[in-house]
């Protein structure tokens, strides 16, 4: 059996999330488009970190939820790219040499390592501040809908989401147990996987119980993720993650306390129980699927 | 004649400035409540670093334009402390080690020396993020209404605003011209300034013309602001300003390039300009004097 492979962009995707994903980087630039007198350095450090080869996986659920894959909807593209810009935001500093003191993410050196500490940590206020703008800005979208997709965005990044995490993983990790690990990992990867996916369930207008189905689904998404982004820290070279691998030695991970067996039979569990709670969305699973299998590789396969 | 002291809380403002700026502080301490899981070192160092002792200028600004002084309006103390929340942000930032790398803020020792980098920066993304999460929440306000006022603070951090402005600061000033340095303070200090009355505009639903002389208003008193600390700079000590001092030493800085005399003037014709928008504005100019002769002292009195 391969190993997850995330990062692995060189497997096409099937037609309509190709679409989907060009289209959502399209926009990713247009909304970074800078004035005349925006310091140069701060708009590359930007575009280095924003525009970098990365898999899109949160703005893509964005959009699937809120449109599926076939009708380019401009409003969901542009969520999406604000949660994108919020994930890249949080890439930047995680990586800084007070956190995980990283070199490489996606495919690049990280934005500290080409323009220097201060500047990358601008580039990460700029992008955070900047999605909000974009949702601020959805034309499209009635204010009542934009002021909750704002709500669900905030509530991602603060006291029970991103920043929280973050601070809980510098703090060490030593003598917890995999459901402490599993609340980790909620705050670090779960909650924007959750928020993406319930700004495109907002968007789309679906019914509560649709939304829980929607919440359900990415909930064990984001586990079954952040489990296979573990297994690949240790099983992975740095090309191959197109990142720093081995950060987490002396760290605590589902991997470390299960071993990569049991650790694989979980992420496979998480994702059946998200394909479960897929089929009570009421949304057309097949682009989920198709997502689902290129960025798991035979272990989504196998568990769907 | 005595220097600006924008630090000095010695001297008790007019009754109503006071009941608002207390009422403020509540409201900053009930919007950053963080729930039982939130990781305390983090909850704390956003405390140490939004409820130091300060001025509240810029909230104060957007209560007074919204609402005045007598009224305590919720939603404007609430946007004030957005506001708020964006500043203490870009004031944690600056201060950094690989910024102006300053040990002492608002009274106290800087978020870095007490709480360590990460959790510093961490902290600063928590307060930017808290600041639209508020906004979004302003249920006493239409949902347009706060889609507005997102959009004037996103603006206000951004490529027009502090996060370019300190790029720019960090990449030194040398060989500049006064206009630079004054497009430099618009950067730095004098677009969240305009922000905060724009947004109290906005909130109060003024027509177009009283928000131009609004804005000119906050325009000049932004430029009177920085330059009255960059004067302090030079000329306080550190205890006096409740900061660092010496801090410009190598920049250019309308001081450096005027003298202090000049200076002095220049801070005066701005607060000049910034009296005769306000009556404009048709705001009962009361509140905003008494502020003003607060924060610039005898600088402030005779220019008006």
């Amino acid at each position: 059996m391969s190993d997850p492979a995330p990062n692995d962009d060189a497997t096409p995707p099937a037609e309509g999330l190709a679409r989907l994903k060009s289209s959502l980087e399209a926009r990713l630039k247009a909304l970074v488009k800078s004035g005349p007198t925006t310091p140069r350095h701060l708009r590359e450090a930007v575009r280095h970190a924003l525009l970098a080869p990365s898999k899109r996986v949160r703005p893509m659920m964005v959009h699937l939820v809120a449109a599926g894959e076939d009708y380019l909807h401009l409003p969901a593209l542009d969520a999406g790219c604000a949660v994108e810009m919020v994930h890249t935001a949080s890439l930047i500093l995680d990586d800084l040499p007070c956190m995980d003191d990283a070199k490489t993410r996606r495919q690049r050196p990280t934005t500290h390592i080409v323009f220097g500490e201060a500047t990358a940590i601008l580039a990460a206020i700029a992008l955070l501040n900047r999605a909000f703008g974009v949702i601020a800005e959805l034309d499209d979208l009635s204010p009542s809908i934009r002021t909750q997709l704002a709500e669900q965005l905030s509530g991602a990044v603060g006291w029970e989401g991103l920043v929280s995490g973050q601070e809980l993983d510098l703090r060490g990790t030593e003598g917890v147990d995999p459901a402490k690990i599993e609340r980790l990992n909620w705050l670090k990867t779960g909650v924007l996987f959750v928020a993406a996916a319930e700004m495109g369930a907002t968007i789309r207008g679906l019914a509560p119980a649709q939304t829980r189905a929607v919440r359900s689904f990415a909930t064990h998404l984001g586990q079954a993720f952040q489990t296979a982004d573990d297994l690949l820290d240790v099983s992975a070279t740095a090309a191959q993650a197109g990142k720093d691998v081995g950060q987490d030695l002396g760290k605590t991970t589902i991997v470390s306390l299960l071993g990569q067996d049991l650790a694989r039979q979980r992420c496979r569990e998480h994702l059946a129980s998200a394909d479960r709670a897929l089929a009570e969305t009421s949304l057309e699973p097949q682009p989920f699927r198709t997502l689902i299998g290129k960025f798991f590789g035979s272990l989504g396969t196998e568990s769907t």
